[in-house]
């Protein structure tokens, strides 16, 4: 997470734009066709989408760190969106972002080490990918292996920041009071102990969201060398001072993802047409403005614990 | 599950061959040339991928009635592999076998819609895929909304055959001694409760690893009306004793994987070369040799407990 750190100092943010660039909600001025997503439209629906993804990345390259690709909405548009989701990332790439593809797969043995190959060996491929823990260690120790001799990194799932993430997460183990999420995140740490790096980081992060505050800072507690990708804020509702629970005393340790409300701000200007000018700028100010607000939720959490 | 019952009355087996077709494990007779996956030789891999299982699907389709593949040996060879794997279902279709898509996919709103449209919405998708819960129903109900309509099916991680699983699945909850795969277990019975078919099974199914014979068989009377996808037959350890606790009183009620033992059986007889003979052949032999054992396993229980 070295390497994470740094793109962090450099940019002076901890905000993730995230590329969840989903092909049903593309400006027809992008596309400059209907919205109907079928095989005859695939092939221009990624068109779209590589064309969007280079105006956002254009935009906020010099403001932010990383960007996150969610691969679903790649993944729907086949063999063509799979090659927008990997364009975009050697596109963010050569604008010195660091990149996560948000996969969240989960298999065990040579199923795993399938996907480490595809997902973190080649080329194209992100600086880190989002690992789901239910089958436990057997899931996660082939990513690492392939990423770990490449200086990338793994955020396996602790906890997520949706609704029913109660469900199975939040269980209560034994009498310890031990919660499922909170075994996840003793392995995630021990997993990744033996490559903490300099800036006092290890390889596997954590995915910890900010929609569940209190849990998120009793995690921040219990794992001091484990970088956090924090989801949940703006369209799933939690906000700054939620956020500034993740960061650890010198304002590192977490990066904060923001998609919809980044990359589709420019909607909320209705007169303003979809241009690479107006799609630009407001994702631009967007993340700026998570920034901002990240940073003086951080200053005040200071003041009141210096 | 309806179409799934039909099939396994008419195949008379309730094996599913796994085509689990490592582009790294498959014969040079059928690669023509050599084994190093690199970008250059990912399309003649997938080509060579495709071939195999077209082998292997000709071998078995009128002795099982369903097939598994494996999307993330697919995945590795990128957008071909891709084209492999929906050619495959397509070519499993056209001579009526049933297909698994095992992608274990798992996250939530948008993005598990973005999933369920790419993996269950489409002509070339296959009849029913793998679910992974860790991040809740959030995570499964988008898949069944696009699976119900089209009378598609899902298999949910319940307990999976890895020797890890216990990691997270076996925690104990509170002080009732149930275990966490068990409460994923009562929320997959609940999930499908309404849509179960004149065979007394819904459109939600679980999976179940052989490798647990007890959680299997505790499994089996929880679950009543949940079909079962149970992996771990074979190459990992499990046996036909193991499987039959899987199946209702009706010989029905579970669905069991084989993959590597079946598909690459031919790699045994280490004289003989690999010709589509000997790998039709032998993945015929593995496949029926299986279900005879798995009969007798049913038939010895039903012995003892009439």
């Amino acid at each position: 997470m070295d390497q994470l750190v740094e793109r962090i100092k450099q940019k002076n943010s901890c905000v993730v734009v995230g590329l969840d660039t989903d092909p049903r909600r593309l400006p027809d001025e992008i596309i400059r066709a209907g919205r109907r997503v079928d095989a005859v439209l695939n092939r221009q629906l990624a068109e779209a989408q590589l064309e969007f993804n280079r105006i956002i990345v254009d935009a906020v390259y010099d403001k932010v760190p990383m960007v996150k690709l969610q691969i679903a909405f790649y993944e729907m548009l086949g063999p063509s969106g799979l090659d927008t989701y990997k364009r975009t990332i050697e596109y963010a790439r050569s604008k010195e972002l660091l990149t996560i593809g948000d996969i969240k797969r989960g298999d065990i043995g040579s199923t795993a080490g399938a996907y480490a190959e595809a997902h973190l060996a080649s080329e194209d491929s992100p600086d880190a990918v989002t690992v789901n823990p239910y089958m436990g260690s057997d899931a996660i120790l082939p990513f690492l292996e392939i990423a770990r001799p490449r200086g990338k990194g793994l955020f396996v799932l602790v906890k997520t920041s949706n609704p029913s993430s109660s469900e199975i997460q939040d269980l209560e183990i034994g009498s310890s009071g031990e919660r499922v999420y909170e075994a996840v995140a003793r392995r995630v740490a021990m997993l990744g102990s033996e490559t903490v790096g300099r800036n006092g980081y290890g390889l596997v992060g954590a995915v910890v969201g900010a929609t569940y505050p209190e849990d998120a800072a009793k995690l921040r507690k219990m794992l001091p060398h484990t970088y956090f990708l924090v989801p949940g804020f703006g369209a799933q509702g939690a906000g700054p001072d939620d956020v500034a629970g993740c960061l650890d005393s010198r304002g590192l340790g977490a990066v904060v993802n923001a998609s919809r409300s980044i990359i589709f701000a420019y909607e909320k200007s209705k007169n303003v047409p979809a241009t690479i000018e107006s799609i630009g700028e407001a994702a631009c100010e967007a993340a700026e403005t998570m920034r901002k607000e990240i940073d003086a939720a951080f200053a005040r959490r200071r003041a009141r614990f210096p």
